[in-house]
Parts: C-alpha cells; structure tokens; sequence
C-alpha cells in the first residue's frame, strides 16, 4: 500500500490502548451509527440497519416457528396503567420519558413512552382472554422503547433503543415456565448460530432482575475486554401481574384462574456485542449470517482487458450463493481492502489478469487474514464453505477467549486481586444474601452475572463475601 | 347451515345500511385491529399486523431495488429543531404530542415526537453530505409517528400509526424531481400489484400540499362508498430544507450549492383501503400477494376414515406453493367457512370422503363465492393460477365500480347536485385559486383530490366554481 493510500484509509484507535474509544471509532468509521442532535440519541446508519434487519429475520422466523405471532401496542402509556404493578412501576418510573401535552393542550393524564410494555400487553390480554381456549397467547413486537439513561453509548446503551420484546400467557405455571427457558435458548442458539457469540445462561439474582418479575433468565456475553454484556434476557412473572391487571380465565375445570406470564426481549445492543466480540485493530469482524456484505469482489488492475467482464461474471455467479457485491470503483485497491475490513465483510475475493489467466481468484478471510486460492468453477461450493468455516472460527476464538479469561475466586481476597488484575468473568459462591452482593460491589467493583446453569462446581464451600456456608456458584464481572 | 352454527358466525352490520360500522365490525371481527386504552391509539392484532408484514416485505422490496437503504432516526425531535422550517412547523406543530420530562426533570427544552421527520433527516444530512460524491442518499425508514388527532378510526385515521418515511437528497433538481415521480409510480404499482387497488395518480393543489414541499403528488383511491382515500404521497421539497437547515454540498465545478430532497410515505392506511375497496357483507376480502393466509383447508366429515390423512396430504404439497393452514378443529364446517370469509382468505379448499374417493376437492373463491372441482394431482398449477386470476378480479371490479362511480361536472349547480347524490369522484375545471377550493368544500362538501396526470379532457371552458376560464382538470370527493 502507498503512502497516499494510506492516508486515504480510515485509521482507529487501537483496541489495547483505547477499548472504549476503539468501540466509537468502530461505531463511526464503519458507519454503524451516528450521534444525532437529540441528547442520547443515535442515528442507525444504511450499514448497522442492514445488519440489524438480518438479525430480526433470523431470531423473527425462530419465534414464529415457535408460534409466536408479531402485534404492535400504542408506544404511550397512560400514568396510571404504568402504576398498576408496584415493583414494576418502582422500577421503571423513574427513567421513562414523560408527554403531558397533545396538540397544545395539558393532557388530563400523562403518558409515558413505553419504556417496556407489560402493562399494555396486560391491558390487552385482560379484554381477549376468557378461558382456557384462549391460551396460550404468544405474542411479540419489535418496535424501540425510551428510558432516560444518564451515560449513553451507541448500541449500548441509548435513551431510545431498537427491540423485540415477546409478551406470552399460559394456563399454567409449568407451561410459563417452560416458555421463559424456551427463549431463552432460543437467544443462546441465536448467538452461536447466527452472531458466533458463546453465551452463559443463567438466572440472575433478586437484586439483578426485571422489575415485577419472578425470576429473570439472562444471557451473558463477554467482550473483548472482558467486561461482561447482558445480550438478552427472559421473564417468568408468575400470576403477579396477571392479579395487578386482573387478567382472569376460565379454567377446564370451570374454575375463575389467573393465567401465567412471562416476557423476553433482545435488542440493537447484540449489534455491539457483535463489534466487542468479534472486532479488531483493522475494524468490524462481522459473522456471516449477519454480514449485508459477505463477499465483496475487488478487481486487481481493472483497466486491463477482461478483468471486470470476468469479475462481473463472477458477481453473476456468487448471487446464488452469497450476498455478494463488486467495487469497481476509481478508488485504490488499497483503499478498498481497508475500506471492506473496516466493514467486516468476511471474505475479500480479488481478481487481477494473472488469475484469470490460471483460472483462480484469492480468496481473503477477514477473521484470519488468510489468502487461499480458489479455482473460478468452484467458487461456489468453496465459497459457502468458507462463510461457515468463518463462522466456526469466530465462535472458537470467541469461546477460547471467554473461558482463558473466567477465574475463580475462593476468598474475598482473591475475589479483589482478580477483579483488580485481570479483566474477565469470576466465578465464586455466594450466600444468597443481598448485601453480600453490594459488598462485593463496593469492595471489587463486580456485580453478580448471574447462576450459571451448566457450571455450578462447588468451588468453595463458604460465601466469598461473608464467608457463610454457601451452595450457589455465580458469575460475577464488570458489566456495560 | 344449521341454525346452531348460524349462532355462533361472527355477524357484521351490512355495508349499504351503515357503512361505517360494517368498516368497524371488520376491524374487529376479522381481528385485525383493537382499541386500547390509550385515547386514540390502536392495537394492532396479529392477523392485522401479518397482513402489514406482508405489504412491508413487498413495497421494502421494491424500495430497495432501486437503491434505498434503510436507516432509523431519533422518534424525538428537539423543539427547536421543528421550528427551523417555517411552513413545515406551523403545519405540523400544532398536531404533536410533547414530552417536557425525562427521568424526573424537566427538560430544558421539550421535545415532540415526531410527526414526520423531514427536520431530523436534514440535521443528519447536514453532518454526512460534503460532496457531489456524497449524493445522491436514498434513504428510507420503518417506524410510527404521532399526531394528536382529535377523531379517529382504526388504520384510517389514529394517533400513532405506522408507516415508512422516505428521504433522498440530489445534487440536481431535475434527479430529485424524477425520484419523486418515481417513488409516487412504486406505489401506485404496489397498489395494483399486490393490493389489487386502482389509483388516480396527480398532483395535490397547494391548499392540500404538504407542509414544506414545493410539490406534492397523491394516489387517490376510491372506497366502497365512493368516498377518496389518499393512499401514498410523494414530495418535492426543492432546495428549501436545504437552505433553513444549511445542508450544503460542493458541486462538480468546485461551487457550494444546496442539494434538492423528496420524502415519501405510505402507512398502515392501506390496511384500511384494502378493507374498505374489496370487502363485502361477509367480511374482509384479501388480495392474495397480502392474505397471510392464501388457502384455508377445511376437511369435511373429518372423522370418517382417511379424510384428515388426505388433508394433511394436500396441506403438505401446498406448502411449495402458497401460504396454507389446515383448520381440524373441532368447530363445524359452517362455522369455518363463516370465519375464514370473515377473515377474506382467497381460497377455501373443501375435501370430504367423496371427493377423496374420485381424487377431487373443492376450491371455494372468496371474491365471487365460485366453487371449483379440481383433481388433486392438479392442484399446485391450478392453486397459483386461481389466486393470480382471483387477483386480477379483484382489481378489474374495483376500477370498474371506481370508473362507474366517476362523474363529470360542468358547473357548481351540477357539482352540487353530484356532491349531493352521487358517492365517487367528480371530475371538474378549476381555475387555481384557492377561494374557489373554500367554497366547494363549503357549498359542495368536497375537497380537490388531485389534479391527475393521465385525465386531463377540458369537459368545460370554465371554472365550476367561479365561472372564469380554467385550464385543469380536478377530481374532487369526499375523503378519509
């Protein structure tokens, strides 16, 4: 690469001197999102949408194979609907975003801006569900909700944010229950499968979970950095909010009941878990199935004759196997493979006369940097390999990163040293006591993650706080 | 039909004895749509948001082959950036909803939720256009907006609807003209193509334009009760965002100048028009390419042996065809042809033991009530062709009741005597000014639809209002 082209190309902070600036400069230079004019407000820019609208199909046609069906709730909710279940209005009241007038005059009642809508999916079900035939009832929406952050970062944590949330009914409690974990495992399968993201599942603590709920089931990813990223959660809220909105059906046995709930949700936040998980020094590391651009064809020399007829014959001939696009643009073959490994696109096919002669075009792997050479016929069997071989490598090193950076901790000690040291997961029982976990805050800076369900060794056989008998192994990390 | 299931069929009042209420029971019957209890809100059910999903899916399409992206904007929009357009905030801020707390605080300066977003693109487009290079941007985005309407219906008329909002910015005139022409002509094809709804194309007078544009053009479709349902607007804003924004770019010639924009929407409305142009006294009547579900198979005498194998059968060889679902429940066959015509499905596909035994069903058509014996092994061709046939038909009567119901008009006395008597368009001169707009809606009770482009016969010298001489052509109606 030139000097000139060099300078051409879009330069970010390194991941090691700077995570968090690394993070904006990825966010900015690969065009993900802007900051708007509106305080904590962002901008999802053509290239973060694109990746935002292959997540929704994907985890979309998951919940519908499921049975879900899509609906869309007013995006206001009146005062008073919001003050109808007490743990959860104490929750969420305080953050939410107030209109107190329409067409200029004083509203009688205010409304807030769903910052989540239980209460209005409560509302709803209270006025269609009669008896047990009407359940269950599997509902989802994808709109944004508003909660009036103080500290914003895109995809992060924003005052408007992008989400799916499901809202479910059942006549029972195991029913509801089996829901609440069905989703959830539908988020882990979302996150390896289609994000190459390794998560650990788990429930988290009292002190940790969702206003109103029973128990709160999370996904948690790690970063780059080691900090941990909550990447979806799932609800069981029992008969609670069912009694508060007096949601009633009809049992088969006749009987007056109050159905089970729960609730689920993800969000335009996966999009930067995407980014810390996956990206380097050079920019965005984007999983295939969520790539807009999975293969991008930059012609080598395309003023020579028969090179872009033969790369557009094999742009023609990728679109049945791939998203793919060309750049036959002026600029510098430089710029352009700085330009797309910027963006993330998981494979660079270049092509020049010398392998159009040979019959052969290169390959280059964004997540390796590899340049393998492919045989022009076979592209399009290699070339659906190699998305896959791609993929399975980001999970790999995702995981291998994840579990070289999980310690454990068996005293309070070791609980400081590590969570001072070395940035990551820690795992270390707990009493189950509340302030053992604002001790542990205060002393360690971590917060309970969550209870793991596939890791629960004994590790130790006392709190790490307190040093009370303890049973429950968790996951504690600095958190986004 | 027995008596018994006569009972339990969902009944609409019929469409000549009260129009508006046939209009709601079908919103509610075929539930597509429930009213919540947020004041001039609306819920939209899941078969209503299916259909919605379908009609994004297609129209997003079309958008995207031409070029435009997708993006999402703040739903907010700061005050002060409202007022930086004059026409554009004096038509649209009286009708906001305003949010003048976040988080327990009031705001230093409220905001409104947006309305349109003409303001919050051209803030944006101000940070990422500099150059000719730059443009054009055809962006497009999928969200709901806010008006305090003061009387509302479902999908016609509510305070929050969805709908997508498009916003291109040109380097010339000419571009952005030709791209507000084009879009105008997507819809209108969207409208024939997969809504089998036919649509007067013209332009709006300036009494009816949109806040801010220098030109906006309509597709005007007519409903049932010959009353016009605006269905589609495309704008052209010239350079005047531009320049009370300061978006700025340098041209080919290395001169600053202002780039040209348009913005185009469609909405939920159209669920609303396809209700309203193709329904009937038993109910809703899809056109296929947006029936979430294309053919419903109800077994007939399903206990008698081999009935539901042979169902279930032909449900699966559906599948590789069309959207089917198979009804098997327990509820009598009258009930289920009542509620999947409710529901407008296409095509019903009945299969009893007889049929079976000779290798027929039968094929019930929602448009005309026709039945159909088709052999089995023919039905992948003959499904296709029917609902293709089915859709033309739809179309074809719609054009021909909307050109039945379109009269001409010499003079006010005729006008009135139309406007009086005669539901549908009335086609008549106008001489361009604005007074004699006032006094038809006051004299006639019409407003002007739109000046068509391919209808512009001189059926008079003059003026059907003020008697001077005229030169344009007018439709004018009574509206949504």
């Amino acid at each position: 690469m030139s000097n000139d082209n060099k300078k051409m190309v879009k330069e970010i902070t390194s991941m090691d001197a700077d995570f968090a600036q690394w993070y904006t400069d990825i966010v900015k230079k690969a065009d993900l999102a802007a900051y708007s004019n509106v305080k904590g407000f962002m901008i999802v820019r053509p290239y973060g949408y694109a990746i935002w609208e292959l997540m929704q199909s994907n985890i979309d046609q998951m919940f519908k194979a499921l049975g879900h069906e899509n609906i869309c709730m007013p995006m206001l909710i009146p005062e008073s609907l919001l003050n109808k279940e007490k743990e959860h209005v104490e929750g969420f009241a305080p953050g939410v975003a107030w209109v107190t007038y329409g067409a200029s005059e004083k509203l009688e009642e205010r409304y807030c801006i769903r910052p989540t809508s239980e209460t209005l999916f409560c509302d709803h079900f209270k006025d269609i569900v009669h008896s047990w035939r009407d359940l269950p009832l599997l509902y989802n929406q994808w709109v944004s909700v508003v909660r009036w952050e103080k500290t914003t970062r895109p995809f992060l944590r924003t005052r408007e944010f992008l989400w799916q949330e499901g809202h479910t009914l059942h006549a029972t409690q195991e029913e509801a229950e089996q829901e609440t974990m069905q989703m959830l495992n539908v988020y882990a399968e979302f996150c390896k499968n289609c994000l190459a993201i390794p998560v650990v599942q788990g429930r988290k603590t009292d002190k940790e979970k969702f206003a109103g709920a029973e128990a709160t089931y999370t996904i948690e990813a790690m970063m780059h950095d080691g900090k941990a990223l909550q990447s979806g959660t799932s609800h069981y809220f029992g008969d609670g909010f069912s009694r508060a909105f007096d949601v009633t059906f009809t049992d088969k046995d006749n009987r007056l009941a109050y159905p089970h709930q729960t609730s689920w949700g993800s969000s335009t936040r996966l999009i930067g878990a995407v980014i810390m998980t996956h990206g380097d020094d050079n920019g965005l590391v984007l999983p295939p199935p969520v790539a807009p651009i999975q293969v991008m064809i930059v012609p080598v020399a395309q003023h020579k004759p028969g090179v872009l007829e033969k790369a557009e014959e094999v742009f023609r001939t990728l679109q049945s196997c791939c998203r793919v696009r060309m750049d036959k643009s002026e600029n510098s073959p430089g710029w352009k493979f700085a330009e797309y490994e910027m963006k993330g696109v998981p494979i660079r096919l270049e092509l020049g006369p010398r392998d159009i002669e040979k019959g052969v075009c290169i390959l280059s792997r964004r997540d390796t940097g590899e340049k393998i050479s492919v045989e022009l016929n076979r592209l399009t069997e290699a070339i659906p390999a190699l998305l896959k071989e791609i993929h399975e490598n980001l999970y790999r090193r995702a995981k291998e990163r994840r579990d070289a950076m999980t310690y454990t901790a068996r005293d309070l000690n070791e609980m400081k040293e590590i969570a001072a040291t070395k940035p990551g997961f820690i795992r270390a029982m707990w009493c189950g006591d509340e302030a053992c976990e604002a001790q542990l805050k205060e002393q360690a800076d971590v917060t309970s993650r969550c209870i793991p369900f596939d890791d629960q060794e004994q590790v130790a056989e006392t709190c790490v706080c307190c040093g009370k008998p303890a049973k429950k192994l968790v996951y504690w990390g600095k958190a986004y």
